[in-house]
């Protein structure tokens, strides 16, 4: 039926930005949008409004069904197994086994019972200078969602 | 041989700490570190060096067994299944479902190919007040490793 | 061999859907079905009638194949892991975690030793309007079947 | 350590409620709470302020350490696997399996792009009466949470 | 709390019926109900009526906590993993696996859409006599019902 | 290598079936084999006989790589997962959670220890009617294996 | 309830196997049976007459409740998980990974369609003297069952 | 890329072997090793030797890109899933699931703490007759292997 | 039973160790072995000579019941899950994951097709001082088994 | 979109070698970098640096699709399933099975509570010579890494 994925449209996007030598901070620009949202819709986890696609679509010189494809509503979910295996995702992984009942006193004691909300949310992932070595610092920044009937 | 374990060491505190009605944050403080480490070592993710668990057994009425099993090296991993069921939880694997591939990109872009350590780490859980609802940020800091051979 | 399957037929029926910018209310409409059972039944989870599959084949431009697999048996099940992990169905999942026992005992309160059926079965999607923001309504309704030897 | 476990309360109030002849309709009066929430509340997921717990230990004649365990604060999830094996639990978990994806669709065309809560959130399990045999009906009742970085 | 639990209770059944030297035929006559009926109930698979516990617990001498404990609402379910190891048992999931469409196509072939019921059910295991050697003869008996919106 | 699998030859059966309308009954009739033997081969899970694999394919117009195929030596098993997600099937398997130990119970009461065959074994699925809704009757029926060493 | 399981049994006897320097042929040989038969009824895979338990039950000097569990008829099923991960056991498990498809093809070469029982069964574990380095030959016997409906 | 893999290579031999009728014995014969390992071989879990896979490709008119496969090393496992679903392999999983904890006890008995080799090893599959059924006998032969440190 | 356990004999010597401030070290001297092999063996992995088990049972003041236990055959394997959560054992599974085709790879061109035993196997750990950071090295040291028919 | 994978680069640089008879050895010699470096590099695991992809693809005759694929930064993980089932593969997951607490207590006694880490981390395949048969030596050795806030 001949509709492109998006799977394959995010394949198509890697292979375009490596082909270009194009960033994803220069994508970011382009689209307008935070560096965090644009790669997450660019690998097929957000549905991208028009103008946006199109403006990636310019820079990495992506086909009509690519486009269409980033347009789409997602069924989200990213990781091929339960747990992942790429060490550069399953520390963060590692970080929930080691401290998640930690990060869920916290909240609790700052905020009473609930949760940090994964869909008003926002992330970001950052440089920060140190002598030791620079260190990257990712924060999951999400609404306070109160347990209310 | 009844030595108690790490995980009922977690109990004894968690327990106490309702019943005399103490916060991690003044646990952290009695103990001198930061309460997310305060908390992760008190639920038996961490093992506590003697004088820290002399400090919490004295505020929160621990025996002597209770200390002895807050001061032993930990098996770590704090989750029951692969996938965790309690929604404050899962909303962190929520992120590494929808935004690990993003975070992955990112970290490579800006410091080539390597990791997040979760070893020489420190993790932060605070309030970001917000008209539109407060906020839970919670900030991963972590050293880069490249990869390195 | 080249019998269209179920899986392509569903993935026709989006394509063409957000091609021809069509909703699932007027894919309902034209059916002649509650919309439920219309989106159920193009996502390939219940077999369609011929004269229903003709009507949402003329709207959505499908060809023949595609009618046929529409009306096929299905093999159902729609989920690629035993949870799920895209975001909106997972809170459904979650609620089967948190309340799943409670709804149990509600029902055997009600109703004695049975099930709500799942095949003697509607389901309604519905907005309420709520001034701190709107609510999304899901009703089950599924006719009780008493354990009956 | 003789702590109660959230568990094992639940099972006391399970054994009392029976004992006694009480319903979870005159336990959710006494508690002055919606009858879905006091269950649920009784059995474990959610944390029950003093008040509440001291109304439900009186007419269940429960011992203080069970009043005190309905108050801590649970780490949810009542499933023992993934797949629930109870017939009245399972009926749920495959109305996922066929309908998920319907739900899924149904909600992104009134709503757009997010999820329904299932922390602000409440259900209701009720009886319609109906010559064919009465129906057993679910609301599940969430605020939509439009996706919003 | 003390409450024995439907586990315990079919462990008694188990043990007294071989120390009192009891078949589930005697068993079943003495409560008065169908011998697969009554297995099931002693196991901990269906709730016991009050004159039935009382009719089984005389004949196999069991204490007023076991009565009460077959009287309780079970949550269902009795396999330990979700392929059954013990060869009796297996045998049926390998039906399932061999044959398990070839039932589906002939219900739906004789029927229509929909299944056979397993709440609205009933089994019978008997014995055929044959001169190449004796066969076991397992009845699944359930009502039909159509998916009905 | 092109040779067609004992899968793609099931699925051009279904599909040809469909096309022309025939029955598994008809086709038990052309082949003259019992329905379920037939229906079951037809699907893959038994290796067909050159005369009956023929009659097969007369009757549904298949080609020669298709009675290839059907005469091939399975590799059994049909379910995509160790549980399955079809409801009509999915029954069948929550009888095994239920029923298990009480039809292992009821074999050895009446032929002590040993297996009911799953390949010295037969099943049929009948219809019997019933004022109260006709039921769905399916009869396994395996020669008894007693334990022998 | 205080029966003791058949669990519990095969631990009793391993522990006083030990303790009194008895053999798997010497217990063997005062029950009667081949050693393989007696190993696995003493390990709780194969109930036991009551004549065998109790000569096993002399040399070990077994109370009665043990004597009684070994007469049990047992829910089979040895390993704690699919793959076992003892290596002495392992290896007969990457047999069936390396060389299940031959041996189901040699089968079926001199057999035609079905296969070696497992239940009318024996094995036999020895020695076979070799110059470089004696060999463990374990020989798997059972019946042949011919696919028969 | 093009390269013929060892499953597309045992497929063509499997589809070979029943076009010219030719049997693994024979193939055995023309390769000039055991039938087991020739079996095996060309089935995928052994590299062949470029004379004894130009010697079966002779008998079996297969093409080079298939003889270049047959002689790669290969990542032997041959199982889809952990536990086979196939009748004819699982009953040895099943072996192992009864018989496997008697396997370990009579190696160690006979030759202390160590495992049988499967890799210095053969088997065997042959017929045993008898009167009540003729038996399959399958013999595995492996090196024990002492723990040594 | 009253028999210890393994698992309980390595929790015993655990807590000794700790209570009585004595390492690996000291173990491996008293025992006149290895400090891997001691480790292990006293982690319950290895069975111990009674010579070993006494001199470690003086040292660390263990009765006769945790004697007798360090001296039985184990059933080996010390992971609670497939992959370890604890994140200084999970990176050598993340070795295997990133490096198991490349160890497979090496072995096959020295050596051929075969494996590094793990039975006739030894390992070391110790410490590299490195200007930029002490490192770990793990030396697993086995002897090649060649396959050999 | 036609981008080359890196698993079909793998198996472009599997193939060619065999066609072209070349080792890992003479790969890592035109590439300049150690043996297992460039082993894992080539089959996926690590991104090539343009110069050594160019190296490697003279002596393999790839296509510049391949050393376009060779180039990309990975999603490391090279294991089909959690437990690998290639025999030499899966020695070393038995290795961790039996020797992975032993590991983790001998880092913690030389280092105190910490990792070896896998990033800073290099590894080697050797053999050492032995009259009973040579050793494969496989030399794990990264850098430390103490838990650090």
């Amino acid at each position: 039926m001949g509709m492109t994925s998006k799977q394959e449209a995010a394949a198509a996007v890697r292979a375009k930005k490596v082909e270009l030598g194009i960033t994803w901070a220069q994508l970011a620009k382009a689209v307008g949008r935070p560096v965090a949202w644009t790669t997450a819709a660019l690998l097929g986890q957000h549905p991208m409004p028009e103008a946006e696609a199109r403006a990636a679509g310019e820079l990495l010189e992506l086909g009509p069904d690519v486009l269409h494809a980033l347009r789409l509503q997602p069924t989200r979910g990213a990781l091929d197994q339960p747990v992942p295996t790429d060490p550069t995702m399953y520390r963060f992984y590692e970080v929930l086994q080691v401290y998640g009942p930690t990060i869920k006193e916290l909240i609790h004691e700052e905020f009473g019972d609930g949760i940090m909300s994964a869909i008003n949310f926002r992330l970001d992932v950052s440089r920060a200078e140190d002598p030791q070595g620079d260190r990257v610092v990712v924060t999951l920044d999400g609404k306070f969602l109160p347990y209310q009937w």
